[in-house]
C-alpha cells in the first residue's frame, strides 16, 4: 500500500500528467448520461463505505480527531455522493428549456447545462473526508461532469491519498475516464494547478488569509475562473432578556458545548454570544467551562497558530478572561473571554476575526439599541443565530426581533433560532455560505443539491436538427426529463407542428 | 428639461448622494412583494413605451442609429421589462425549498433567494435602450430586487439622463423607494462606483479592454463582488461542402446581411466564415459587399476606431482584401477579407480579434481537419454558427458535423444551425454568454429568465418560528409560490405534524 509512508509533493512531471488526464477525461466525463455519472457516484459511496474501518484509522493517526466523530464523517460523504446521485437521477439540475419556434419567426431555441471542465478543490483541514478528498466539492463537481483534481490538505496527506486511490478505483471500475479524479499534493502544485489554463474552476475551504492567496492567484490568470472560497466566519449569537428568562441554563449549557465541538475546529463555532447585561447566568457558565474537557487539536501547527491567536484576543483592550478548562497533556483547553458592546465596537478590528479553536466570546448588551449596533457591525458571515421568544405572534419577542433579523439576513447565508449553528444538514434546503469574507462566491452554496450548479454553465442550441441535439433537448424526451417546454413544466415529449 | 445640454460628469458629492440613495432603497425593494415589484416593472416599461417618439428622436441626434431600429429597441427594452414582470409574478424564481424537522433530528430548514444589494450596470455604446439604462441588466436587477446605478455610456448621454428621469419617475410614481434607479456619467463615477462598499454586484458590456480595467478594478476591493463583463465575440460560422452544395447563394447572401447588419456593430456579428476551398460563391459575394449600403457608425470615436482595427486586419500576414463596398459621405463600406485555414492559425494573436464594425472574413478549408483544427484555435465566444445538411439520419453531415459540434459547444454560449447569429430573442431558453473572453462569468447569462440569478443569493432559515418567517416561507404559502417541499414541488401549504 502505498499509504504507509507520507506522499511527496507533486513534481512538475507528475503535475503536468494529472492535469493532461483531467483535460481528456473532461469530454468523456461530460458525454456520460446523468443516471451513468449517478452510478460512479454511487460506485464511490460504496468504496468509501467499505473502507470506513481503514480509513477511520488512517484519519486518526493523522489528525487526532476522535473516532465516532471521524466515522460519521465517512458516512455523512458517502451520503452526500448519494444525494447527488439521487439529483442526477432526477435530471431537473440541468434546467431543460424548450421554447419552439413561433409564426412571428422565432426560431426553435433549446437550453441546458454544461460542466465547465477540470475543477481543482482545496482540501480543508478540519473536515479530513467531508471538505476534502471525498467531500461536497469533489462530490458536485464530479455529479455536474467535471473532473476533479484534489489538493490535498497537508494536515492529512496519507488519508488524501489513500482515499483518492480507491474512489479513482472504484469510478474506473464503474467505468469513469481515467483521469477523472485525482490527488496532488504541495503548495506550488496547488499554485500551479489553479493558473493553469486547463482548469476551469476552484473551490477552497479554510483560512481567510490562504482563501485571498489562492484568489490572488485566480485574478492573475488571463481568463478568469469561478473560485468558490469559504474563508472563515464569527457566527454570532444573540439571546434576548426573554429567551434567558425562559431557557437560560439550557442556552449556556448548549453554547458552552457548541462552541467547544470538535475542539472549537468548525467553521460554523459560535464565536460571540451576547447576553444582556446583568444575566443571572455568569456562573453557570464559568462552571460549564471549567468542567469542559481540553480536547486535541488537529494538528500541532493547527494548535500553535490557535494559541496565538487566543493570545492576541486576550489583550484586545475590555476583553478579559472569564473562565478557562483545565490544560492537560496536548490538549487544549476551552476559553471564554468576556466584554462588553461599546468595547467590542471600540475595538472592532481586533475583536471580530476568527480564532478557529475552543475560545468564544461573551458579550454584554445595555439595551436593544446596542444589540442592533452589535449585530451591524458584522460583514458577512455563514451562520447568525438567535434565541428568543416568539413561536406565537403574542410573544414578547416579536417585536424586539424582527429588525435585528432584518440586519442580520443581509449579512449572513443561515439564520438559526433556538438552536446552535454548528451542525450543517445536507439537504436541499441547506444554504452553506454567505457575503464576503464568509465566501467569495454569495451567489453559490458549498452544500445541498444546488452546490452542482457551481460547475455548469448555459448552452443554447439555435434552430438545430434533432440528430444534432443532446438527447436531454431532443423533441421525444428519451431520458424523461422534468423540462419547461414553451413555458410549461412537462416531461411529455415536445409536441410540434409539422 | 434637462436633456437639452449633455449631462457633465458626476462630481463626488453627487455621486455619493445616489450611492448612498441606492443604498437607502435596497431594503425597502428587497421588502416589496415579488408581486409588487412587477407592478413597477410594468410601470417602468409603459413610460418607455409611451416616451418611444421622444427617446427615439433623442437617441437617433446621439447615436446615428436609423429610426426603426431604434423604435424596435424600446419595444424589445420594454417587453424585457415585462418578461421580468411575468417572472415576478409566477414567483418560482426565488427557489423557496422547504426540509420540514425529521423524526432524528434534522431541523426544519427554508431557503430562499434574497436580492444582493445595489448594482452598478455599465451602459453599452451599441445599445442605447436594451443593452442601457432600461436594459436587460437594469431590468433583471430590479427585478430581483436590487437598485440600480447606471454609469450612462458617453455615446449618448442625453439619451440615458432622459431615461434615468423617466424611469426614475415612474418607479416612484408606482411606489418604488427613492433611489431605487440613477444615472451617473464619467468613466470616474463609474471606477468610484465600482470600488465602492454599498455597491454589491457589477456589469458590463463592451469590449475587452474596459472590462479588463473594469475587472481589475473589482478586484482590487478587499470585499469580491460579482463583475458579470461581456466582453466581445467573434461568432464564428461553419459552412459545409454539403450546405453550399445545398444552398450556396442563400448562404453567401444571408452571410453579408448578417455581418453589415447595424453597421457590423453587434456582440453577435459574424467575424469569419469558413468556406470550402474552390467554393463557386466567390463572385457571389464580392457582389454582395460591393452593393451593401455604407452604414453610418454609432459616434466619430467609434468609426475611428474601427477604422484603425480594419487597418490592422489587413496587414495581418496571408490577409487579401476580397471586397469593399463604396464609402459614402462619413458612412463607412464594408469590407471583406479572406484568408486560409493554414494562414490564419499561422496569425492567430492577431487574426482572432474582435473588429468592431462591418468588417468580415472568408476562410477557405482544404478538409474536415482543417475545419475542426480551425474551430479549436477558438477561445470563447458568445455564438458559433453551422451551415450543415443534417435534418435527418440519412444526410450526408450527420456524420461530419457531430465532431465539429463537439469542439464548439465547449467553447460557445450559443450555437446557431443554418441561421445567423445577429438577432438575440428575449425568452427563457435563450443563453446569452459563454466561455471567457466572451464574458467573465460563464456560469450566468445576461439575456432571459434566469439572469436575475446574477442578484440573488441564498438565505436559509432554520427552526424559525412563522412569525418571523418571510411569507414566501411561510407553512400557509400566502403568495401561492411554486416551492419545493420535502422533496415535491407543490403550491400547497406546508403540512406538519403538530
Amino acid at each position: 500500500m502505498t499509504t504507509a509512508t507520507t506522499p511527496e509533493e507533486t513534481d512538475l512531471p507528475e503535475l503536468e500528467r494529472t492535469l493532461g488526464a483531467a483535460r481528456e477525461a473532461a469530454g468523456p466525463l461530460a458525454a456520460l448520461r446523468p443516471s451513468e455519472r449517478a452510478l460512479l457516484l454511487r460506485a464511490a459511496a460504496d468504496a468509501l463505505d467499505a473502507a470506513t474501518e481503514e480509513l477511520v484509522s488512517l484519519a486518526e493517526s493523522e489528525t487526532a480527531l476522535p473516532r465516532p466523530r471521524l466515522t460519521g464523517e465517512v458516512g455523512r460523504s458517502s451520503g452526500q455522493l448519494r444525494m447527488f446521485a439521487a439529483a442526477l437521477e432526477d435530471g431537473g439540475y440541468l434546467e431543460p428549456v424548450i421554447d419552439t419556434a413561433t409564426e412571428n419567426g422565432r426560431p426553435d431555441l433549446r437550453r441546458m447545462l454544461v460542466p465547465l471542465g477540470p475543477v481543482v478543490v482545496f482540501g480543508a483541514s478540519n473536515f479530513p473526508f467531508a471538505f476534502s478528498v471525498p467531500g461536497g466539492d469533489t462530490a458536485s463537481a464530479l455529479a455536474a461532469g467535471c473532473p476533479v483534481v484534489v489538493k490535498a490538505h497537508p494536515g492529512h496527506p496519507r488519508l488524501s491519498e489513500r482515499i483518492g486511490e480507491l474512489l479513482a478505483g472504484a469510478l474506473r471500475a464503474s467505468g469513469a475516464p481515467e483521469g477523472a479524479l485525482a490527488v496532488v499534493h504541495g503548495q506550488d502544485a496547488g499554485l500551479r494547478a489553479l493558473t493553469d489554463p486547463r482548469v476551469k474552476a476552484a473551490t477552497f475551504t479554510g483560512s481567510a488569509a490562504g482563501g485571498k492567496a489562492l484568489l490572488d492567484a485566480v485574478n492573475s490568470r488571463p481568463d478568469p475562473i469561478p473560485f468558490y472560497g469559504e474563508l472563515g466566519s464569527l457566527n454570532p449569537v444573540f439571546v434576548t432578556p426573554a429567551a434567558l428568562r425562559a431557557r437560560g441554563p439550557e442556552i449556556v449549557d448548549g453554547y458552552v458545548a457548541s462552541f467547544t465541538l470538535g475542539a472549537g475546529q468548525f467553521c460554523t463555532k459560535p464565536g460571540l454570544l451576547f447576553l444582556p447585561s446583568g444575566h443571572g447566568e455568569r456562573q453557570r457558565i464559568v462552571d460549564a467551562v471549567e468542567r469542559s474537557a481540553p480536547a486535541a487539536m488537529l494538528n500541532e501547527r493547527i494548535r500553535d497558530a490557535y494559541a496565538a491567536e487566543r493570545e492576541r484576543l486576550t489583550t484586545v483592550p475590555g476583553m478579559r478572561v472569564l473562565a478557562t478548562g483545565a490544560p492537560a497533556d496536548e490538549r487544549v483547553p476551552a476559553t471564554l473571554l468576556e466584554t462588553t458592546v461599546p468595547e467590542l465596537l471600540a475595538n472592532s478590528d481586533s475583536a471580530l476575526t476568527e480564532c478557529f479553536g475552543p475560545t468564544s466570546i461573551v458579550v454584554t448588551y445595555e439595551n436593544l439599541a446596542e444589540l442592533r449596533e452589535a449585530a451591524e457591525a458584522f460583514t458577512g458571515n455563514l451562520t447568525a443565530t438567535l434565541h428568543c421568544e416568539a413561536e406565537q405572534l403574542s410573544d414578547p419577542d416579536n417585536e424586539v426581533v424582527p429588525p435585528l433579523l432584518e440586519v442580520l439576513r443581509e449579512r449572513v447565508g443561515r439564520v438559526v433560532f433556538n438552536g446552535w449553528p454548528t451542525g450543517v444538514a445536507v439537504t436541499a434546503a441547506m444554504h452553506h455560505g454567505g457575503p464576503h469574507p464568509a465566501t467569495t462566491g454569495s451567489v453559490h452554496t458549498s452544500v445541498g443539491t444546488t452546490a452542482l450548479r457551481r460547475f455548469l454553465r448555459p448552452v443554447c442550441f439555435q434552430s438545430t436538427p434533432q440528430p444534432l441535439l443532446p438527447e436531454e433537448l431532443a423533441d421525444h424526451n428519451p431520458l424523461g426529463l422534468p423540462r419547461l417546454v414553451d413555458g410549461e413544466r412537462s416531461t411529455s415529449p415536445v409536441r410540434r407542428p409539422l
